[in-house]
C-alpha cells in the first residue's frame, strides 16, 4: 500500500469534514454551545474537569472528548483517567497514565481549547475519588497510599477535587461526609475542591461542606460515553460544567480562579456556588433594556435581557404587584422577557426585588438580586 | 347565476377543509388541546367566557371563534358582545344583541362544544365591565341603569362576572378595587365572580377581593383579534381559560359549578383558584408510577407522571435531600419525570411534600401536595 | 362613560401590542416573511391580490387581513370582495362596495404595504369569477352584463383576471377552459391575466391558456378563513403568492409589470410561469459561494446558496457525475447546500446544467439552469 | 479498594441509565429508528455492515457502536476493523482481529441486535479495500496475497464486497472501475457485492457495475466517529443502510439474501438497487387509504400512507392533469398525502402512474410504480 493511503487514513478521522472527500457540507451552528457573559471583573470561563476515555473506562478516543468540548464551545478540559482502575488494561496496556492527554492536547491545537492535564486518584472510601488538575505527571500519583497522593498531585502545582461525595457506590445513603482524612487533606492545605455536582447528580451536603471548609465548588459531566446521549442534547440539554472567573483565558489564571473558589457549578437549569461568584455571573446576566408606562397609567412594562443560557426563575420580592406574572417568573435564556409593575404612581425610579429560585447561594438559600429601574 | 354556485359559495368557508375541493388534506393533529384531567369528584371543563367578535369591536366573525374553541378542545365557550359599545355599528346595525351567539350556535351543532348565550354589560366605573352567561335575551339588559342590567341578568338567570377589574383604561393604577356599588351587587348575589385572568393580565388584588367575598375566579382570553396571534400558538402559548369542575358536560352542570365557584384559572403556567379547587386539579395531575431504590442504597429513585399542560414547579419541602435537584423541581407537563430521594435507609413507605410554585391559592400563597411513595 | 374610556376601546384591537396594558411583550421574528431576491432586472414584489372579508363571504375584518398580510412581509394585498355575493348582507347591509378596501387601506397606513383597490366579479360561467385590481370604484362594476362590468373595470383603468378557472362548482371536470366570451375578452384586452394558482388547487390547463394567450399567470390564496390556518404556518407552509417583476415599489411599477406579464406564481414549492420570469427568480436566488478540488483528484465540491423560500429541487443534466447525490438534489431554502461534481482532471473552469423540477416554464416543461464554476 | 467497588465500577458505562444512581430518566423515545416496511416476500432487514473502533482506525469504544445500532433500530452491524491498517497499534497491541467483534458480540446479548463478524481487507488498489462478512476468524485474514484472503474469507463462508470503490484516496478522479484482479474475483464467485454508497458518497458507477456484474448493492456509513455528527440526526439525517429483504431475521437469512442481491441502499433520500428490490419495498411503502370525489365533479382526492422513511418524490406519468400539483409530488415519510386527480369523468377505478425520482433502478432511471385507485 502507498505512503499516501496511509496518510489519508490517518488523518480521516480527525480532518474537518469540509476538508473530506463527500458529499453536503456540515455546518455546525453552535446552537449546543454553552454561554454565559463575563462579570464585571472577570472572564466567565466554561470548564468540565472531570472525564473519561478508552485510557481508563470510558468508551471513546480522547478525540472525541475534544470535539465535543469544540461542539459545547468550551474554554478547558481535563481528561482525568483513573491511574488505578484500567478496565481496558488488556486492551490498553499502555504504562503511561499521561497517554490520553497527551492525544488530547495534540489534537487540541487547532482549536481554542485548553487542554489540562488531569488524573483521578481512585480510591475507596477514604478518601474515595479525586481528580488533580494542572499537573505535571500523572504516572507519579500512582502511590499506594493516597495521602502521599495528594501529597505528590500537590508538590507538582496540582488543583485537586473530591468527586462525587455523593456517590452511591461508596456510600450507601448518597450523603455527603467528611472524614478525618479529608479533614486534615483540607488542613493540610491538599484537598481544594469538591463536586457539588457530578453527572446528574447533586449534593446539598457536598454544597455545604464546600461552604463551611472553603472548598471550592465543582460541576463536572465524569462523562464516560457520550454527551449528546447522556444530556440530551437534541431536546436541549447540557452537559454539568464549571464556571470559572478567571482574569484572563489561560492555564495560569484558571489555576488562580480555581485556587481563590471562584466558581460557579452550571447543572441543569440551576447555578449553585459561593454567593459572590453566582451573584457575579446572574448580574452579569441580566440587563434592563426599557422601561415605561402605559400612557398616564402607573403600570410600567420592564424588559429584561438574559444574556446567558439560564432559564432564570425568579420570586417577586418586591412590594409591587406585578399585572402580568402571579408566582414564578421565567426569565428566557438569550432573550427579553417584559414584566408590568404596578407602583402605583409614576416614579422616576424604582427598584425591583426578586429571588432567583434557580441560583443556589446556600443549601437552602438562593440569591436575591435587584435591578434599578429609570422608567422613561 | 345557478343556484348550485350560490349554495356552495355559502358553504365555502364553512366546510371542513377535506370536503373542499382542492388540494392536500390538512389533519390537525390536536397537538395545541388544552389538556387537564378530570378531578376525583368532578368533570374538568375547559372554558373561555369572554371573547368578541365583528358583532362589537372584534375583528372576527363568529365561525373563526367556533374554530378556534374547537382546535383548542375547549368544552365552552360565550360570546359576550359589548351590548353597548359598538364601534361596528355603521356597517352592522343589527339591532339583535343576540345575533353573533345564535351565528356561533348553529355552526356549532355539529361539534363538541357548548356555545352559551352572554353579553358584557359595558359601563364606565362602577362598575365597570361585567359578563352575564346563561342568559336568554341580550337586548333585554341593554338598560341604563347598571344595576338594573345585573337585575335583569339574574332575573334570566345569569352567572355573572366582573371583566378586568384591573383595567388600567379604566383605573390608572390597575388595582383592583371594590366599590359600594359592588358590594352591594355582591350582597344581593347579583355578581357571582370576577376576573383574577384577563388576557395577558393577572390581578392579585382581585385574587383577595374572590377569596374574601367568596367571588368565583375567573380566566378568559377578552380575545379581540386571532388566539393564534395573541398567545403564540406556535411557540407553545396557550389561551387563558377556566377549568371549571362539574358533575356533568351540561351547560346546567357548569352552571352549577361556576355559581357554587367550582373553578381554577388557568393562565400561562400558572394555576390560581381557591384551594380545594386547585389542589383537586394538581392532585389529579399527578401520580407516582414507579419507586425504587437502587440496589442497596438509600437513594430512591421517583417517577412522576404529570397528566396536564402546567409543568409544575416543585419546592422541596421534605425533609429529605434529592440527589437529583437543588432548586425548583420541573415536572414536564404530559410526561414523566424522576427524583432521586436520599432517605437515609430504605423505608417501607414515605411522603414526599411540595409546594406547588405555579399553583396560587392565595395571593401570596402556593399550593402545597404531598405524594405517597411505596418503594417496590 | 367617559369619551376617554371610549377612545382607548376603539383602538384597542389595533394596537401594536406592545402599546397595550398587558403582560409579556410578542416580538414577531419574522420567520413566517415569504422571500425571493430581487432579480437583476426588477424588484420581486410579492402580492396577494385576491381574499375575502366579512365584507363578502369571508370570516374576518379587514384589519386581520392587512396584519397577516404584513406578518407575511408582503409588498401588496387586493381585498377582492364579491360583488354581487354578499352572504352577510343581512347583517353587513352597507352599499358601498369600497368600504372594505377604505377600512384596510386607512389600517395599512402605519406599515409598508400596497393595499389595491379591487373587486371581484361574480358571475357563473362564462365569464366565472374575475377580480379587477387598480379600480377606482367597486361599486360601478355591479353592472349586469358582464362583459359591461369588465369595460367598466377597464375603463378605471383596471389589471383583470380569471379567477379559478378550474373550480369544480363551476365547471364540474376542473378543466380551465376559454370560451368565446373569454376569447373576445381577451382579443378586447379587457381580461389579462388567469389564476394558475387559487388556494390549495394549480391547473396545468389554466398555464397553457395562459401561455397560449399571452395572459399574466396568477397566483392568489383567495383566503375565506385564516392564512394560519389554511396554509398550516406553523408547520412551514405558506400562502400562494404572486411574485411580481417591477421596476419600483409602487401601484404604478405593480400595475404596469402585471399588465406587461412580468409574474411567476408561488405554490407550495412549485414556482410557476413564463419561462423569462421564471428564470429570472431562480437565477437571482442561486450564487455559487466556494469550488474547490480536494487535495490533488478531480472531485470538486460546489457550494451554492440559494437565497430564497424555495427548496429547489435539482436534476442533474452535466455529462458530470456527481459523488454526492443520485437522483433529485435539494437546495435548502435559504441556507447553503454543496455537490461534489467528478470531473475526471481538474479544470480551471466548468459549467453545471441542472433541470430545476419544481420551476415550471410549460405544463410538462421545467426550467434549465446553467451554473458557471471557477474552481479555487 | 473493595471488590464490590470494582464491579460496580466496571458495570458502570453499561448499565441501562435508569438503573444508574442519579437523576432524572432519559427515556428514549425511539424518533431516529430506521423504518422501512417488510415486503410482500420478505422482511426488511436494517443492516449497516462497514464500520471502525478503536480496534482500528475509529473513535469509539465497540458498546458505542452496539448503542448507536440499538438507537437506530438496526438489525444487524459488524465491525469491519482493518486488518493492516492499525494505527492504534501502540496502544492497542491486541493481537487478537477479533477482538472488537468478541466484545460487541457480547454487549450486544442483551439487545435484539445482530452482530456479525467481518473484517476489512485493506489493501491499495487493486483491489482496494474490501468487507468480508460472516467470517470464523478474522486473524486468518492477514494474508500477503490479497487474492488469497478473498479465497480464505470464501473458505470461511464470507459473504464479501468491494468498499468505496468510487475513494479518491485511491483513485483520483472518483470514478469506479473495474480492473482485471475484481473481474478475477467476481468470476470466481469470491467476491460479492459493491458499495454503491459509502458514507457520504454515492457512486453512479459502482453502480453501473453491481448491474452489470450480479453484485450485491450495499450502502455502509464506513463510520470512524459518531453516527450523531456525521449524520446530523438532530436534523433528521440519518446513516447510510443496507435494506436487505430475508426470509427470516437470523443471521442465515440475512447471508442467503446478501448472496442472493436482495438489497436496496438507503440514503440521505435516495433508494439505489436493483430494480425487482427496489419496487418490493416501494411498494410496500404505499398505500391509498382512501379516494373519493368531491360531489358531482370528476376531481378524486386520493390519499396515500407512505409507511417509510423516505419522502418519496413522484412525476405524474398518468394522462390525468392533478389539480393539487405541478412538479414533484413529495409524500410524507411516515404519513400521508392527498393528491386531487381530475379524471374528467367519475370512474369506478382507475389507475396512477409515478416515476419515483429518488428510487435509481439505474445510475439514470427511476423506479416506476403504478397505484390503483377504487373511488368510493
Amino acid at each position: 500500500m502507498k505512503q499516501y493511503c496511509f496518510l489519508l487514513l490517518l488523518l480521516y478521522p480527525f480532518l474537518p469534514s469540509s476538508a473530506q472527500p463527500h458529499g453536503h457540507g456540515h455546518d455546525h451552528h453552535n446552537e449546543r454551545a454553552i454561554h454565559f457573559p463575563d462579570t464585571d471583573q472577570y472572564l466567565t470561563l466554561v470548564a468540565d474537569l472531570h472525564m473519561h476515555t478508552v485510557f481508563s473506562d470510558g468508551s471513546v478516543w480522547p478525540d472525541i472528548r475534544v470535539e465535543e468540548a469544540v461542539r459545547d464551545s468550551l474554554d478547558a478540559i481535563s481528561l482525568t483517567e483513573h491511574l488505578e482502575y484500567q478496565p481496558h488494561a488488556e486492551d490498553l496496556p499502555h504504562p503511561d497514565r499521561n497517554r490520553a492527554h497527551d492525544i488530547a492536547a495534540e489534537l487540541a491545537l487547532p482549536h481554542d481549547l485548553m487542554v489540562l492535564r488531569g488524573a483521578e486518584v481512585t480510591r475507596s472510601m477514604p478518601p474515595g475519588h479525586s481528580n488533580a488538575i494542572f499537573i505535571q505527571d500523572a504516572n507519579k500519583l500512582l502511590i499506594d497510599d493516597p495521602v502521599a497522593a495528594f501529597e505528590e498531585a500537590n508538590r507538582q502545582g496540582a488543583f485537586t477535587f473530591w468527586n462525587h461525595p455523593n456517590w452511591i457506590a461508596q456510600r450507601e445513603d448518597g450523603v455527603a461526609t467528611l472524614t478525618d482524612m479529608h479533614r486534615d487533606l483540607i488542613r493540610r492545605k491538599l484537598l481544594h475542591g469538591i463536586e457539588v455536582v457530578n453527572d446528574l447528580t447533586i449534593s446539598k451536603e457536598a454544597f455545604r461542606i464546600a461552604l463551611d471548609n472553603n472548598l471550592t465548588v465543582m460541576g463536572t459531566s465524569d462523562i464516560h460515553g457520550l454527551v449528546d446521549w447522556q444530556y440530551d442534547l437534541h431536546k436541549g440539554g447540557h452537559r454539568p460544567v464549571t464556571l470559572v472567573l478567571a482574569t484572563e483565558r489561560t492555564p495560569e489564571a484558571m489555576k488562580a480562579a480555581l485556587i481563590a473558589g471562584r466558581t460557579v457549578a452550571w447543572f441543569e437549569n440551576t447555578l449553585v456556588g459561593r454567593e459572590e461568584n453566582v451573584r457575579a455571573v446572574v448580574e452579569a446576566s441580566l440587563r434592563v433594556t426599557s422601561a415605561a408606562y402605559f400612557g398616564a397609567s402607573s403600570v410600567v412594562e420592564v424588559t429584561i435581557h438574559n444574556d446567558s443560557d439560564a432559564a432564570y426563575l425568579l420570586e417577586n420580592l418586591s412590594g409591587y404587584s406585578l399585572q402580568s406574572d402571579l408566582g414564578p417568573i421565567t426569565l428566557s435564556p438569550n432573550g427579553s422577557t417584559s414584566v408590568n409593575v404596578m407602583t402605583l404612581k409614576q416614579l422616576g425610579d424604582l427598584s425591583l426585588k426578586f429571588r432567583v429560585l434557580n441560583a443556589m447561594v446556600e443549601p437552602e438559600k438562593a440569591l436575591e438580586v435587584t435591578l434599578q429601574i429609570k422608567p422613561e
